[in-house]
């Protein structure tokens, strides 16, 4: 199996050419012949959501997903109960784009919490208090496990399992997960789980794991090809459990960023699993 | 249960003073009443193995532990057997400390691999060709899982998990695991495991987790309580388990580095939990 022998599924998450506006990314994308695009809130609330819908219309793209909803744990009820608000606000933007998956970083532990199992049950919380409009509005909700080092600031879902298990009391159409090979590559569990839950892989990602880190950790992603992660490896777990969505490249990375888009999408190509 | 409202089980792994010779950690530990020290064999090797002998013994302090043997991956033949060879003289330098436990850092991936099943399967393989050195020199080795961030270049386990597989071959009189706080407190599955495999618990580290991380990540750690690492229950978690040996507090960070050694010690005995 050859996943990456044609373009047909690939999508490129936008945060890859993060210098580019909406605008520029969905036009590079028709250029480099890439069919879809994955989609962060910040780019959308800049071009508008009507403005950004039409462009994508008229440049015959698909959109892959939304980045990213979440961000759920907080000290206080009222902050809580505002991103619940504002997630619902993400899934009827999703909805308005026309693709199925909002993509889901929990959010990290509330200043000076240490409660790390409490603030993953208010993750799954919040997750069920959005089920019925996510599922009412057509839009899958993607929990995105992070890497470990972003445990404490940014997402307390660490583990395929963990996000498997916030999943779990939810139908797999409603909540599924983001399989991100960046965040997942270190896991030895990460097979069994991908092959005993088929039906809850929502959405897969490709970054690859390169040192060193560069300070706060989030910039230091490598383009495919370029770091030590078995990305043909990933793909064909994600194809074998029968996972026929897009390949979101989600690429976070300064050199990569001051870079012109059009090269970077060429390095994209280029570095993609055979 | 408070398992710190004494010193009696206490030891300062010198790493946390770095800038200290070992003559100078040794003092340090003596002139704050902390019973028990863990060695790098770096500084001993500055000092020489047969003056820190005198040293310790002089001191009337205990040796908690040698770090670290470990690093085994490696591209060739050659330079794998040369880092079996540097284990069994780091497990000669344990005995003659008269510690019973060398903590092991697996290493990371070779240069230009993707191989990470492998890397560790080469791990495990190191250890077993080590055991009987290490039991007949009345040495325990404590398997270390390193933070996932760490897994490319510095440690291949990754997990509580995947060091526990490693040592489950061997008799857990011989290979056991290090517990630290630092490396595995994002991870939920660790209660359950502690809990399964109390006799494999070799020894337990503290250090804290705070961001933002400094690039290349080494030298970020918390001294115990300034960081979301619920510490105390870690500390019951060994205790329950049945764990009775040393608690090391072993914290890299820059920080704390430049500061006067003597201070970073009164602030580690202010910041234990309780």
């Amino acid at each position: 199996m050859q996943p990456f022998t044609n373009l047909a599924r690939l999508s490129l998450n936008q945060a890859t050419t993060q210098r580019w506006s909406l605008r520029e990314a969905i036009e590079g994308c028709a250029r480099a012949g890439i069919p879809a695009i994955g989609i962060w809130r910040d780019k959308l609330a800049e071009a508008g959501v009507a403005a950004a819908v039409r462009m994508v219309r008229d440049a015959g793209l698909h959109v892959s997903g939304v980045c990213r909803g979440g961000m759920f744990p907080a000290a206080t009820a009222a902050e809580r109960a505002a991103r619940i608000d504002d997630n619902r606000r993400a899934i009827d933007e999703a909805a308005a784009l026309g693709t199925d998956t909002l993509v889901l970083v929990s959010g990290g532990l509330p200043e000076g919490s240490r409660d790390i199992d409490g603030a993953r049950e208010h993750v799954g919380e919040a997750i069920g208090r959005l089920v019925d409009h996510a599922t009412a509005s057509g839009v899958r909700m993607a929990i995105e496990p992070l890497h470990p080092m972003f445990c404490s600031d940014r997402c307390v879902v660490a583990t395929l399992g963990q996000a498997l298990a916030l999943a779990a009391p939810y139908p797999a159409s409603a909540v599924g997960v983001c399989v991100d090979t960046y965040h997942l590559w270190w896991d030895d569990t990460v097979w069994d789980q991908l092959r005993a839950h088929p039906d809850r892989i929502a959405a897969f990602q490709l970054a690859d794991w390169i040192t060193p880190l560069p300070a706060g950790v989030l910039t230091g992603r490598g383009l495919p090809g370029t770091g030590c992660v078995d990305l043909a490896r990933f793909a064909r777990a994600v194809a074998d459990a029968g996972y026929r969505g897009w390949t979101e490249v989600e690429v976070f990375n300064d050199q990569e960023w001051a870079r012109p888009g059009a090269e970077v999408l060429a390095d994209v190509l280029e570095g993609l699993p055979s």
